[in-house]
Formats: C-alpha cells, structure tokens, sequence
C-alpha cells in the first residue's frame, strides 16, 4: 500500500483509485500509508458543496471543474451519496456524468457511501481528503446530497462551504432555517432565471443578518447562477479564490482546522475503540447472543456494554 | 435519581421531566437508573414520524395526540429538532404547540438537540424512549425533521415509521428516493386537497414496487389526510393500530428490534469509551495540545489516538 501511495502522489490514476478503495473499506493496514499520506498533505483547498436536492449541485460541479482543469488545475470530487438500506450501497455511485472530462486525470471523481462507517461519515471522508490532497490534487472539492447532520459534517472538513440554493423552494427555507444556512460561506442562487431570485436573495440577507457578528457571515457573497448555461461559474470560482486568499480570514481558518482535527480524532477514536470491542466479543461469538438477551429483556443494554468493555480488556482502570 | 423514577412511573410529570433533563445531559449515574428502566419498558408501541420540512408534520402529531387522549391515553412525543451551530441549542425547542392539550398529563412533549451527543442521537434518543415507556407512556410518537442519516436512525428505534409527504413537492421526490421512502411503513399524503395527490400517490406505489418482495413494503398504506382540519386522522390511528396488531409481522418486529439493540449497544459503547478516553486525555490537559499538533502537521491523526488509546490505559491487548 504504501507503493501505492508513492505511485498516486506521481500521478497515476489508477494507483490512486486502489488506494482510495482500500481507506474507503478501512482496510487493515491504512493507518501507515494515512501517517505518511498526512503529513504529505495540507496544500489543497478543500471546498464542500452543499444544497437541497434538485438545486443543480452536480451540474454546478460539473461547470466549476471544467473551469480549474481550463487552467490546468489537477481536481478532485468526493461525492457524498445517502444510501440506500435497501442496496446497501450508494444509490447515485454509477451515475454517469462529467464525461466531457479526461476521467481521472484532469478530473477524479469519488462516490462515497454514507452509511456503515464505523465513525460515521467523518473518518473516511477526511482520509479520502486527505490522500487526493496528498496527490496533489486541489482543489478538492465534496458534494453533499440533502439537509443534515452530514452537511454539518462536512462543512468541519472544508475550508469552504458554498451552499446551492434555487428560486421557488417555498417551505424548504424552513430547511435553511434549520441547518444548512449556518455552515455556508458563499451561497449560490443558480437557477437563477426563474420566478424569485430577488426574493430568494433578501430571505438569504435576513437569515444572515441574523448571525453572531464576529462569524463574517453577514457579508458572505450570494452569486447568481445558471448552471446549465455555464452562466456565472466564473464569478463563482472567483468568489471562492477570494476567499482562500483573504488573510483577514486567518484566525477562523485556524480555528476551523482545530475544530475539523478535533471531529477527525474523535471518529478515529470511535473506529478504533468501537471496532476494537465488537470485533473481540464476535470471535468470540458472544455478540449475537448479547444482543438477543437484551431484545427479550433479559439483561439491559447498560449492562451489556459494560460485559463487551470488560470481554475486551478495556476495563482495566476506570 | 432512582427515586426520581418511581416517582415518574407513579404518573409524576414533573419527576419524568426531571429525570429526562438528566438522561439527555448524560449525567453521570444514569447507568443505574437506565439499567431499571429498560427492564421496566417493553410495553409502549413506538412509532417515528417523518417528512420534509413543510409538510405539516407538527399538525399531524398534534391531531393525533389528540385522537389517543381521546380513548385515555397518556402519550409522549420526543420532537428531534436539527440544532444550530450559532445558538447550540435546538432552534424549535421552545416552540409553543400543543397548546390544545392538558400540558404533561395526556401527553408529554420533548424537544431535543441532535448534536453534540457522543453516541450521536441514538444513545439519548433510545434512553429517552425507554424512560418515557418505562413511565406508562403508550404509544411514544417520535417527530423528525428533515431528510437524512437521523430519519434512519429513527426508524431503528421505532416499531413503525409513519413518511408524511405533501402534492406538489417537485424535485423532492429525489430526496425520497434517497432515503425516506425506504424506511416508512406507512405513507401519509397531508394537505390531500391540494393539485397533484393522485400523482403523488402513483410515485409512492411505483417506489414500493421497487422494494423487495419480502419486506413487505409493496402493501405500505397511503392515508389521506387535512391536518389542520383533522380529516384522515383517524383512519392513520387506525393504519397504525391495524400494524401493530398483525402477528404477520412478528419476524419482522424481531428483526427491527435486534437491529435496534445492536445500534444501541454501538452508540453506549462510543460514548463510554470514546468519552472516557477524551475524558482521561483532557484531565491531563494533553488534548488541546495533540490537536494543535496535528492542525500543524507536526504528528498524523492516526499516531496522535494511539498516544490517546495508550494514555486512556486501552491499548495494554492489541
């Protein structure tokens, strides 16, 4: 693995694309390449991008990339996907799109689950980050499907955070209201022909207006798109290029990194802890039948996490 | 804390209040207390409610509530509000409703906070539920909002999910294929006297058919409803009823319970270890440190738990 590593950071696709399946899975042995990935990394911009479904994110995605790799950028694409209890994998992964670009080279575009992490979403969407930065591609950007917890997640990981929103959403502003407002750095009005566009705008001001005054989020830029017409992308690119490049911003980036680092040890620590415990008392086959017991009653689950702890030698001091 | 309980369970509203402040907040010495409850519980039929923001989900819950009080009896409704990162706390949380309805007697109301819960909301949420079961509550109703990684959750811990969905929702319909229509049992078509409820209930059908054969969810019902006039109300209580009453279901009910338990053992497990790890690392004043060092580069996340794991006294198996 740590081949692979070497061989990504060189440029290769293809070693890049294993390497990615292997952290994804959390395969044994990815701490020591994501050691050496880690400190490998840290140049690439990081910028999530997040809005209701139907807002025109990928299309919007799409046009941002198209305009980098124009001037030669390397990019990267997480695409977050929720998915689906009943495939078990992610429902939007084989999508077929930005086939206008060179797959890969210009453009590496990675579909995320979002379920059956162990850690969440966190751990393994910060080591996907943090290898496709390690391979010099930046900006790294990560789309995100829906309202959420996982929007609030990722909006940790970013640098940035561009929120998509589109005329006409009537009783989904009470979805803004609710998160997704409070985590964006610039906003996105694409769409931006239809009905409602002014409208949309003055909603977003008042909901800023509304914000603690030390958070800057007051002033944060509201840009005008159409995606599908490539219609304002530019301004776009160049509002979030500001952005990184303003020094007055350099005490939030920082606490935004200690905030993100602080998530990132703490799902780690999940994975490690948690996966550690389950994993001993399912050799040992015991876990089934811990679970049963606390179904029918028979011992409550208080008690049963306390057995697992022990079962794993984690109950030594307390 | 333990009086608080038989106090609670003896029909006192304000000791339930009180010991749900302390089971929320994870006060320490709950494991006690939550250990006699579980054991006490079993009895409530817990149903989840869930739709997009708008589509009058408050309204429902509160007609609802109002057909149970009815026929005598005492419900609970745990509202899981999205909390904001500018105020830290739960934006709906002092909304005032229910207004109708004897506060705390007939029906007990809770809002709480989705984040900053270790465990996530899975390990308060379940305790919760417990406790209110445990204090004669039947049935516990547990309102969401949103679309997402909660809804999910949610729909482990209850016995039935309830998917309210309105006409006219548009390019809504891609956030239900992404998630919500996959954990509902029923199907409420709310505010049914609007353009484009037969449309809606063709997509809902066509969805279903999508689902494998055995889970049953081909036969979901779709109930109509007004919920600010209260028509179709009682036709969900009675969906509702008709599914809790089908010993069709049984292998079903087992098998969404024992999902529910192991879920719920993950969650305790994480917040005992991961939080007495943070704890131990953060008595020694150690933590601000190692995440200032990692923010820097100057050690990995990975190497960075390892000192964690080591210093919390976990790491002496491995």
């Amino acid at each position: 693995m740590d081949d692979l590593l070497t061989r990504a950071r060189a440029g290769e696709v293809r070693a890049l694309a294993r390497l990615l399946t292997w952290v994804e899975n959390r395969a044994r042995g990815i701490e020591s390449v994501m050691k050496e990935a880690y400190l490998a990394a840290g140049n690439a911009r990081i910028v999530g991008i997040t809005g209701s479904p139907g807002a025109g994110k990928s299309t919007l995605v799409d046009g941002l990339v198209t305009a980098y790799a124009a001037s030669g950028a390397k990019t990267a694409v997480i695409a977050v996907d929720p998915s689906s209890p009943f495939t078990g994998g992610a429902i939007l992964g084989d999508r077929i799109r930005m086939s206008g670009h060179d797959r890969g080279a210009d453009v590496f575009v990675r579909s995320m689950a979002t379920r059956g992490h162990l850690g969440g979403l966190g751990a393994a969407t910060a080591d996907i980050v943090t290898v496709m930065d390690a391979a010099g591609r930046d900006p790294v950007l990560i789309e995100t499907v829906g309202v959420g917890q996982d929007e609030v997640e990722i909006a940790r990981i970013a640098d940035i955070s561009v929120v998509i929103l589109m005329p006409g959403m009537g009783d989904d502003v009470q979805a803004l209201k609710a998160g997704i407002m409070e985590i964006g750095d610039i906003f996105v009005i694409n769409k931006c022909d239809r009905p409602g566009a002014d409208e949309l705008e003055r909603t977003i001001r008042g909901m800023l207006a509304l914000a603690p005054e030390h958070s800057g989020a007051v002033d944060a830029p509201i840009i005008r798109t159409i995606a599908t017409r490539n219609e304002g992308i530019g301004e776009l690119r160049d509002a979030i290029a500001r952005m990184h490049a303003d020094t007055g911003r350099e005490t939030d980036r920082v606490a935004r990194k200690r905030d993100a680092v602080t998530a990132r040890l703490r799902a780690l620590l999940e994975e490690r802890l948690v996966g550690t415990a389950l994993e001993r008392v399912s050799s040992n086959g015991k876990f089934e039948s811990i679970v049963d017991s606390v179904v029918r009653r028979e011992q409550d689950p208080y008690t049963a996490i306390e057995a697992i702890i022990d079962n794993a030698g984690f109950g030594g001091r307390s």
